[in-house]
C-alpha cells in the first residue's frame, strides 16, 4: 500500500481535512510507517501501535496544538509525531541531533510537556487547565493519556486526588492494554480487568474519585472513539475515558509477545521476525545481577529481591521464574519498594531492590526516611547509572552519586566490572550493618569469562590497577576502561597510576593518604554530575587533610545531556579515551615543565 | 481523678490484665496523662487524643510486641508510647536527650518502625508481613494505622495497589477524622464523607483494590473497636477498618480548634487554654513569605501558590484567605504539587511552590525530570531548612543544598535575613528564566523592621557583611547571624571577613575570586551536610581554578542528628557562636605563628 494518505499530512491541520471514512486507512499507514522505520533504526515499538487510532482521533477531534495533549511516558507518542510536523525526521529518532523518543517541550509546540519517567501526565494537565481557567480560556481542552501501568503509580493517584475535586477543564484517558513494559500488577489491575470483563459494576473507583467516567471502549474502533471523543469536549470538569487497546497491534509477532516487542531492535518490517544480534560472550550488566541473585539466594534463605515493574529490564525476572516466592514486582512503585524493602529488612530479610538510578529519584525520601535513618541493611542495586544514551535526557543517571553521598549511613559502591559487581553482592549478603547502593551501568561489560568464584570485598577499600610515579588518576565504576585504554594511548603511560576507588562513601582514606603523599597530579573522573559526587567527595578528604594536590575533577557537566549512543555522548563531554588522551598528554607536558 | 489504672500498667501485658470493663476509665487515665504532660512541655497533642482507645484497643487485643503495630507518621503515638514502657521518661518527649516525638526503632522494640513523614506505614507492615509469611509465622499479626490525610499520599495507594495482590497477614486501619495539620483535601476526602454519611455505597475503593473492607465504626467505642478487632484478627489476608475519630477528643477547645490544637504550645491543662507566648517584634520566616506572597500577587496576577497540606505550616493560608482562587492546597502530595507546578508554569503563571525541606525530598525526581530538565521557572520555597529542632531527625531539612545542587538549569538561594527572603521573592516574580530554590530556616528571624520597600538582587552575586585582612568566612543563609556573633566575640575581629554568599548556585564567581585572592585561610559554614553541599561547591571552585588556599568546611556532619532545641543541636554540632569563637580565635593563633 502507497502512503497515499499520510503522504499529504505534515500536521494535525491536514488530519482535520480528512473524511471520518478515510481515517482506517490513514491508521493503517501510520502503522506501516511507524514499523517501517523502527525495524531499521529501532526504538520502542508495541506502545505506539497500541494507540495509532487513538492517537489520530484525538488530534482529529481536538484542536491541538491549542488544546493540550500530554502523553504519560511518551513510549507511545511515535504516532503523535509523525502526525505533528516530524514525519520527515523521524528516521533521526533517539539518535544523536535526531528527534527526542519522547515528547519534548523544546522540539514541537505539539509537545505539551516533557516526559520520559511516569504518571506525571494529569499533574501536568491538571496545572495546565487550571492555569486556562484563571486566564478565563474556557474553551481550551487538557487531555492527559495515561497506561493502566502509570496510573497505578502514586503520584498519578495524588493527581487525581486533588483534580477529582477541581472544576479544572481536564480528560483523563486510560489507555489500557494490561501491560507496561512488563505484564501489569497490582490490585488496581486486577480492578480494570474485572471493569472490562463486566464484573465490576460501573459505580468505580474514577467516579468515586469524582470523575465523569465514560468506557470502557475499543481504543481500535476509530468511529467509537472519536464520537466518545466529541461528545466529551463538550463535558465540563474532569473526566475520564477507560479506552482498551492492544499493545504492538497491527503486528503479530509483537502482539503476541509484548514484552520483546515493546523496544525490539532491528526486526524484518515485512515478517516482524526479530534480526539477531551479533551473538556477544560478554554479558549485560544486568544479567550478571540477574543470574547471581539467584545463585545467591538459592544458598541464602533470607534474600529477597524487589523490581518496581522492570522485571525483564533488570534481569530479575531470573529470580522470579526460579523462587517465585521470594522476587517481587511491585509495579512503578519506587517509593512503596525502598520501604517495603525497608520493612522486609526489619525482620532480618536481605531484601535486594533493584532501581533504575533515575527511577530512584523518585523514591529519595524513602531512602534517607526510611532506610537510612534506621540504618536498615537495605542492598540498593542502582542499574542504569550514568550515561544511558539513546533515551536521553530523562533517562541518564548521572545524578545518584550527588543525592546519595549526603545521606547518613548509607554505603556507596560501583563495580569496575562484571566480578566486582558479583563479589559486592556476595559480600553483603553475607550480613551488613548499613544500607547499600551499588551502581552500574546499562548494557554489556568487558570479561567473558564473568563467572567466578566469588571473593569478598572490604567494605571501604579501593584498589590499584596501575603503577605509574607522576600522575594519578581516580576512577570510580566502569569509566575505568576508558581510563585505562587512555593511559595506553598516551605518551608516557609509565608515569600514570591509575586507581579504582570502588566506594565512594566510605572513602579508602588510608589509600588516599599514599596516593596524595605520591602524587601531586590527581585526576578524578566519574559518570556522575562534577556537582557533589565522586571529584567532591575527593576534595572534601583533601581539604579536610589539608593536601593541596592539583586535583582535576572529571564527570558529567552540569547541564542537561540529550539522547545518543553512550559513546557520541562520552565523545560530546570530553569523557571518550581519545579526548583523554589529549588530556593526559597536556598535563604530562605542564608536569615535566 | 488518681491515676488508679494507669498507674499500674507499664507494658501491654499489664494492660491486657484489665477487664474490658475498665478501659474506658483506663482511657480517661490515659488521656489526662497526655493532656497535662502535654500542657508544659509542649509537642503534638489533638492527633493522640483522637486515638486513646484506639490505642488502647490495639494492645489489649493484640500481642505486642510479637504482633507488629506501625503508627504512620506518628504525631498520633503518644498513648502508645505511654502504654509501652515509656510512661515514666514521658517528660523528656522531644527534648535533648529525651524520647522521640515520634515512634522509633531505637527506642523501643515496640516502635515496629520509626516514622515522622507521611503515608510510609502500609509499605513498612506489607514488608514485615511478607517476612512472616516467608518464615512461615502464620499467626503474627501486622498492622498500619493511617490517617486520611496520608492515605490519600501516593505512596500509601502504591502499598494498597500491593498489598490487595499479595496474601499477607496485613491490617489497615485508616484513622478518619477528616484532618491532618490542615482539614483534609481531596476527592477521597469527599468519598470518605460521604460513606460516612452513608450516601456511598459499601462497595467502595478499598474492597475494589481487594481488601477486605469493615466500617465505618466509632473509634471512640471501646466495645466496638475491641470486639471488630477481635474479628479481624482471625481474617486472613490483607483488610481493612475504618474507624470514625475525633481529632482533639476530649478536650473541648482541641476538639473546637484542631488546628490550633494539632502542636498548641505551653497550655493550661484544666481549662484547656492557650497561654500567650512571649510577644515578638521579631516574625518569623514563614510569615515573612506568607505576608510577601500576597502582596506581590495582589500587584502580579500571574501569581499562584501551592502548598502539599501545610496551608497553617507555610503560612500560605494568608494567600488561600485572600486570594483563594489562585492558592492550592493540594493534600499530601509533593509529588503532583511540583509538576502540578511545573504544568502551570508552561502558561507562564508564576508558581511559588512551597513545601519544607525535609519534604521536598519525596518530590525529587519531578524537580529534576518535570522542572529543571525542562528549566520552567517554578519558584521553589523550601521551609523549615537547616535544623528544625525537637522534630528531630525525620526533619531535619539538612541536605537540600546536596541534593539540589547537581540539578541542572537550578538556581539555589539562601536568604540570610527577612529583607532577603522578600527581596528574593519579589525579584523571581518580575521574570525569571530558571526554576529557583529558596531555603529559609523555621521560626523568628532577626528583624523586627522587615517589611521594607523591595529591592531587585542581582542572580549569582554575593555580598561582603564585614571586611578583614586575615580570615574569610563564608556563609550561606541564616547560620550567617552565628558567624557574626563569633566574629564579635573572637580575639581580633578586625581581621576576619564575612561573606554572604547567598547563591549556592550559580556561584559568585567574581567575588570568590576576589576573596581567594585576598585571603589565604577561608572558612565556609552553612546548616546543610558537609558532604556536597555549599563547602563542596567552594573546595569545586577553588579547584577548577587551582586555588590553595586552606580552606575549612563547616556544617552538619555526616551522621543523623537527633532532636533538641536548635540551640542545643547547634551546640552538639560545633555550630552555636560560642565554639565558633574558639575556632576563630585558634585558626588565628595558627595564622600568626
Amino acid at each position: 500500500m502507497q502512503n497515499t494518505l499520510l503522504h499529504s499530512i505534515n500536521s494535525p491541520k491536514d488530519l482535520r481535512l480528512l473524511k471520518p471514512e478515510q481515517l482506517p486507512q490513514l491508521a493503517q499507514e501510520l502503522r506501516e510507517f511507524i514499523i517501517n522505520i523502527v525495524a531499521t533504526k529501532e526504538g520502542h515499538l508495541g506502545a505506539s501501535l497500541g494507540v495509532v487510532e487513538l492517537t489520530i482521533a484525538l488530534h482529529y477531534v481536538f484542536n491541538t496544538p491549542e488544546d493540550q495533549l500530554i502523553w504519560d511516558v511518551g513510549h507511545q507518542a511515535y504516532g503523535h509525531k509523525i502526525l505533528t510536523e516530524r514525519k520527515a525526521v523521524f528516521h533521526t529518532n533517539r539518535q544523536l541531533g535526531g528527534i527526542c523518543g519522547f515528547p519534548k517541550r523544546d522540539e514541537s509546540i505539539y509537545d505539551a510537556f516533557g516526559v520520559g519517567h511516569s504518571s506525571t501526565s494529569i499533574s501536568a494537565a491538571l496545572g495546565m487547565a487550571i492555569a486556562s481557567k484563571l486566564k478565563g480560556e474556557t474553551e481550551k481542552q487538557h487531555i492527559a493519556v495515561i497506561g493502566d501501568a502509570s496510573i497505578a503509580s502514586g503520584m498519578a493517584f495524588e493527581g487525581l486526588n486533588h483534580a477529582g475535586v477541581t472544576d479544572a477543564n481536564l480528560l483523563v484517558i486510560l489507555n489500557d492494554n494490561a501491560i507496561g513494559i512488563d505484564p501489569s500488577v497490582g490490585a488496581l489491575k486486577m480492578y480494570l480487568t474485572n471493569v472490562k470483563k463486566g464484573t465490576q459494576k460501573q459505580d468505580n473507583i474514577f467516579e468515586a474519585l469524582n470523575f465523569d467516567y465514560s468506557g470502557p471502549i475499543d481504543g481500535h474502533d476509530l468511529d467509537a472513539v472519536i464520537s466518545e471523543l466529541e461528545r466529551l469536549k463538550t463535558v465540563k470538569g474532569p473526566k475520564f475515558l477507560h479506552v482498551i487497546t492492544t499493545k504492538g497491534k497491527g503486528l503479530r509477532q509483537a502482539e503476541e509477545d509484548q514484552v520483546k516487542y515493546h523496544a525490539p531492535g532491528k526486526f524484518d518490517s515485512e515478517t516482524g521476525e526479530l534480526i539477531p544480534k551479533s551473538a556477544s560472550k560478554i554479558p549485560k550488566y544486568q544479567d550478571v545481577f540477574g543470574h547471581t541473585i539467584v545463585e545467591l539466594a538459592e544458598q541464602n534463605k533470607n534474600i529477597v529481591g524487589i523490581t518496581p515493574a522492570m522485571p525483564t529490564g533488570s534481569s530479575l525476572k531470573y529470580m522470579m521464574d526460579e523462587l517465585p516466592d521470594r522476587a517481587f514486582d511491585v509495579g512503578i512503585a519506587e517509593q512503596h519498594a525502598v520501604t517495603l524493602a525497608a520493612g522486609m529488612a526489619t525482620q532480618g530479610l536481605i531484601p535486594f531492590c533493584n532501581i533504575y538510578s533515575t527511577f530512584l529519584q523518585r523514591a529519595y525520601d524513602q531512602i534517607i526516611h526510611d532506610v537510612a535513618i534506621q540504618n536498615l541493611p537495605v542492598i540498593f542495586c542502582l542499574d542504569r547509572a550514568g550515561l544511558v544514551g539513546e533515551d536521553g535526557a530523562t533517562h541518564h543517571g548521572v545524578y545518584d552519586l550527588s543525592y546519595l553521598r549526603c545521606v547518613p549511613n548509607l554505603i556507596i559502591f560501583a563495580p569496575r566490572n562484571e566480578m566486582e559487581l558479583r563479589n559486592i553482592m556476595y559480600t553483603t549478603q553475607l550480613g551488613l550493618h548499613h544500607p547499600i547502593a551499588i551502581r552500574y551501568p546499562r548494557g554489556r561489560g568487558i570479561t567473558a569469562n564473568w563467572k567466578q568464584p566469588f571473593e569478598t570485598i572490604e567494605i571501604g577499600t579501593g584498589t590499584i590497577l596501575k603503577e605509574g610515579d607522576k600522575i594519578a588518576i581516580l576512577s570510580i565504576g566502569t569509566i575505568a576502561k576508558n581510563v585505562t585504554d587512555a593511559i595506553n594511548g598516551c605518551n608516557n603511560p609509565e608515569t600514570i597510576a591509575h586507581y579504582d576507588l570502588r566506594f565512594v562513601k566510605p572513602l579508602d582514606e588510608a589509600l588516599l593518604h599514599q596516593i596524595f603523599k605520591k602524587h601531586n597530579a590527581i585526576i578524578t573522573i566519574e559518570d556522575n554530575s562534577v556537582k557533589g559526587g565522586f571529584g567532591s567527595a575527593i576534595l572534601e578528604f583533601a581539604s579536610a587533610n589539608n593536601y593541596k594536590n592539583n586535583i582535576k575533577v572529571l564527570g558529567i557537566p552540569d547541564v542537561v545531556i540529550d539522547h545518543g549512543s553512550v559513546t557520541e555522548l562520552q565523545q560530546q563531554i570530553g569523557l571518550d579515551s581519545t579526548q583523554l588522551v589529549k588530556l593526559l598528554n597536556n598535563i604530562l607536558i605542564v608536569n615535566n615543565q
